[in-house]
């Protein structure tokens, strides 16, 4: 297989757009990755598109109608919110099978107002799990509860981790949220579902985020090697049977399979990582990603976050985007914006949150409910 | 890149499952497939998988938790009648890419009753086009009666194609309608949008089809080789840019351009074809897909029909399943059971409808509408 690079990549500023269209949300992130990489859509020969909650309505084909139909293949993929990551994964697999050498892919979402994951059935109703509500706000609960149950996690650790990233997103302009939080504000802020308060919940944004991959060859023929970002590990899990998750939701195997095999697959540790930026969808996610993602071991989180390692300038910088928490969550783009926060990193660009020196970086994305299945995705990501 | 093949094929009988959900008619297929392959889910290393109306809700994690939670990438695709061609045409880049050996691709669409295409906005709004309607049957229509004007098509050429492909589905047990229609009836029966009266209208159906893709070498070493389809060509297009298009619907030029691209890559031409399953999706639209896909000059394809070039026992036979029109058209399912056809006419097990000494076939599918976008599939297969 050939090797596969990132020579293009951006998203627009996550926000609220209702006087727009998501296709051209889609569109615009498109158009500034192209002109990252100095290309225009006539040089691309697939579009991958991720979008959720207008899956079956062709994004792909309308963003192409904004930005020029060409008549290049356009795949519209669909993956609770690995979504964009799912877009992006197929978009290179395209690439390192050596079927094209030139790909964009847009990741896309506009979600409007609301708290993340209502009810996960069509029809609207709320169905309650074996230990209460099966809602996303609910099932992160019961994890962040699990994980206080068997280490001794605390409340004040958990907001903790709301505190650092809505501090990391006071430095992205692209963030939807850019306010500092005291842990005082954070621990009394409205209770959602214990122990998540309303600023420890994802932010549900609109936002886009689109990236253009290529093959060696070509990214060396443009000149394009100098910013480019290897992607040197590719992996997707689906959740596997464990006893554990037909009780209560298990999200911890889906992302250490998807881990190992992406250490492996780029033949490093997580001591190789420089950042991070993994998928912290509630304030109680973040800390046992922690763990799964191999950043420290188990039961050690909590301790970890107290001890400032994973803020920027600490020992391995997770979320330096400010994160779902703060950055916001448009469920198609997320996967997506969390390579271009990685990138971004790697090619010094990044301003006042800069990691310094960083080489190597991680972005995870992890989505789905008990009862649908889950799907995660790793990449790691390395200077060109 | 690897040469691939499909190795198990199957699909579930057409028709109308209330009771059951989208997720188990898509499970029955996969067991089918692999029981047709001798493999267990155990077996695949990843599912990619095609549906369009739940596209969001992570259909193929749902189905894994049916037959097996291995674990396995799972990836949800969805394009419009093109879903199925496009999960399988995923699939089969990640088997030629190196990346997996043995793969599943499940389409399945759970229908209800009605006709194809009302509106297509999410609100439900009917919009107009220029010339009038832009629902599929009023669409098809214009499609029609454009034909006609250029070539001086008749009604009853076009209604000759629902005549043919009812008649050709009283041969396959795997059929919607199995009725034999009388031409009279066909063009008596109720007017839905002229040229096309509700017999030639596809049927809305329940459906799911799966595959199992090997590459060569697992294929060999399996013992599955014998039985096995190769895969000789698989493009897909989006609608490119015609002036026309803007004006009335142009689903000619994303055909042609599909066709030619699969010609090129297999190495063949239209008449090295022993048999056809294209995009019926109405009787005016397989009269003009003659044309697009090279069967016969442009202009011909009243006169094809006429002479029974396209019956089975002719020049070429089209649609010998009984098509969209009387097999069916479950979306999500379309593509692949169109592979499936020429699959099992290509390994001699067509029964009744068998196409004599069939080598080599060619699938079609086509979907979208003008302001959405529009994605062609077209694949090409030979006995291996």
């Amino acid at each position: 297989m050939t090797e596969a690079y990132i020579v293009g990549i951006d998203m627009i500023a996550f926000g609220r757009y209702p006087g727009r269209t998501v296709a051209e949300l889609g569109a615009e992130a498109a158009l500034l990755a192209l002109d990252d990489a100095g290309l225009g859509i006539r040089d691309m020969q697939a579009l991958y598109c991720g979008n959720l909650l207008e899956a079956h309505l062709m994004l792909g084909q309308r963003i192409l109608r904004e930005i020029g139909l060409t008549g290049i293949p356009v795949i519209n993929t669909a993956n609770a919110c690995a979504t964009g990551a799912t877009a992006f994964r197929e978009g290179l697999i395209a690439v390192k099978a050596g079927l094209h050498e030139l790909v964009l892919v847009v990741g896309v979402e506009q979600m409007g107002r609301g708290l993340l994951g209502g009810s996960s059935r069509p029809d609207g109703f709320v169905e309650e799990g074996v230990l209460g509500s099966s809602t996303m706000p609910a099932m992160f609960a019961q994890i962040g509860v699990e994980h206080a149950r068997k280490y001794g996690t605390t409340f004040e650790q958990f907001a903790k981790v709301a505190v650092k990233n809505h501090h990391h997103s006071t430095m992205n302009p692209k963030a939807m949220s850019r306010r500092e939080t005291l842990l005082r504000e954070v621990m009394e802020s409205e209770m959602i579902s214990w122990p998540n308060t309303k600023l420890m919940c994802s932010i549900n944004v609109d936002g886009a985020a689109a990236a253009v991959i290529a093959s060696r060859s070509v990214a060396q023929r443009l000149g394009l090697l100098g910013r480019a970002v290897r992607v040197r590990a590719s992996e997707m899990t689906s959740g596997p049977y464990t006893p554990q998750e037909f009780a209560i939701p298990d999200f911890n195997q889906v992302t250490r399979n998807c881990a190992r095999a992406a250490y492996e697959g780029a033949g490093i540790g997580p001591d190789d990582l420089d950042l991070v930026e993994l998928h912290d969808c509630f304030a109680t996610a973040e800390l046992i990603h922690y763990e799964n993602l191999g950043l420290c071991p188990d039961g050690d989180a909590g301790r970890m976050i107290d001890a400032g390692e994973t803020a920027l300038g600490g020992r391995i910088p997770v979320n330096v985007s400010g994160g779902l928490l703060s950055k916001g969550h448009p469920l198609g783009a997320t996967g997506i914006a969390n390579l271009y926060e990685v990138a971004t990193h790697l090619r010094g660009s990044a301003g006042t949150r800069q990691v310094e020196a960083a080489r190597i970086g991680l972005t995870h994305v992890v989505g789905g409910s008990p009862g649908r299945g889950s799907a995660c995705v790793v990449h790691i990501l390395e200077k060109a």
